[in-house]
């Protein structure tokens, strides 16, 4: 996944460009899922399409997506399912960049009442995130 | 999946309300997942999450899409994946409402070089489409 | 706006097909612009988008959108915007396909809790709806 | 416009800070709209809704929006419109994250056969981009 004919466009250091990749996935995800037809008996599948759709993105090192079958349950209509909306997505987020790991999240934060998007970690080093 | 309580808003006869609820579903598949990532690695589980999608909401019996191998193939970019265009989707329906029975398709004429939505047989009676 | 190539691919009447051609209208209205950034500042130029992007398509007579003011306001954020939801949308839509007339709906029934989308009036002949 | 409660989520400088949040701006733009219909008739109404709808997002100092009317002309089908595609999108985007400011485009690259999202400047100071 190299992009050396694409990096002459950008005017940024590493860490920027790992940033700017975390908010366009996430940016993909919530603007292309929200308002996906959902139920308790879709909500895997479309757990696992939206990581998988996220991960052939370039940069991605991990995705993982989870929905809140509570709030599908709170939101159920008539017809027994709702459609997504932004307060019941869960996205964990890894990018690496060359050396540049970076982590982002999206959740919603009852006290912003707000999808938040936000980075929870930057670093530079073969090290991975999350332990190993 | 009763609609004792919506049916009172509709002003239709049966088959007119299932090539309604077709329409519905195919407009649906095709503005929600358009744009969606995809690439070799990704394309089963998106046509899994489409065909599940659809099939949580009301009176749809059956549906089948495939997104064709081969233009993911034609559009692959500098970073091997694109994003789901409209001449990739072939989507097959089959919506019940009471005792009608209706086959819907959205597919690709390359006559018309447009991605077609369209009504391929309605009928009523307990006869199940496909032969049974 | 002829569709004699298209025609051949359909098998129903001409109030069928109007019926299925306002479904695929709501649809995509639905899954294509809920989740948009809006807010009382750019509420007027979405619904002209909206209004106007189901105009060009076949079929379309008229369309009319109404985004609640009121109901941005209760879901405005930390950050004084929201993102469309469901229950904010109010659209009216007249297809006409050849001599059929059909008046179409979408919007939130609270009794229903549930975003309805449905068939108000279809008729035959050159009488226009709403009067003329 | 300020995010004083939501600053405590983010472990970035701002300079990263403003890469990611326009990288959100810009996968919103291209995840929201892409396969929205479009012709030369609403072509202006839906570049000043992705505009405006971009502007009331926090931390967009600027948003500019051209649809190529030329692809629109070369994809136009038999019902006279197409959907908004990729190729189409050229967006110019002004973060402004506290004292940095960051500049960022969405445009095809027709070398790369995909539609890149890139970083064209950074800096921090009370300086405008573009001259001022």
């Amino acid at each position: 996944m190299e992009d050396d004919r694409a990096r002459k466009y950008f005017s940024c250091n590493d860490r920027e460009r790992a940033a700017f990749e975390a908010g366009i996935k996430l940016g993909t995800i919530y603007h292309q899922f929200v308002g996906a037809p959902v139920s308790l008996r879709n909500v895997e599948s479309l757990e696992k399409a939206i990581e998988e759709g996220c991960r052939v993105q370039p940069f991605v090192e991990s995705c993982t997506v989870k929905i809140s079958r509570e709030k599908i349950r709170e939101k159920r209509n008539e017809y027994n399912y709702t459609t997504l909306s932004p307060s019941m997505l869960d996205v964990e987020l890894i990018i690496r960049y060359r050396e540049v790991r970076l982590k982002a999240r999206l959740k919603w934060v009852e006290e912003l009442r707000y999808p938040l998007m936000f980075i929870e970690e930057v670093f530079e080093g073969t090290r991975r995130i999350d332990g190993d």
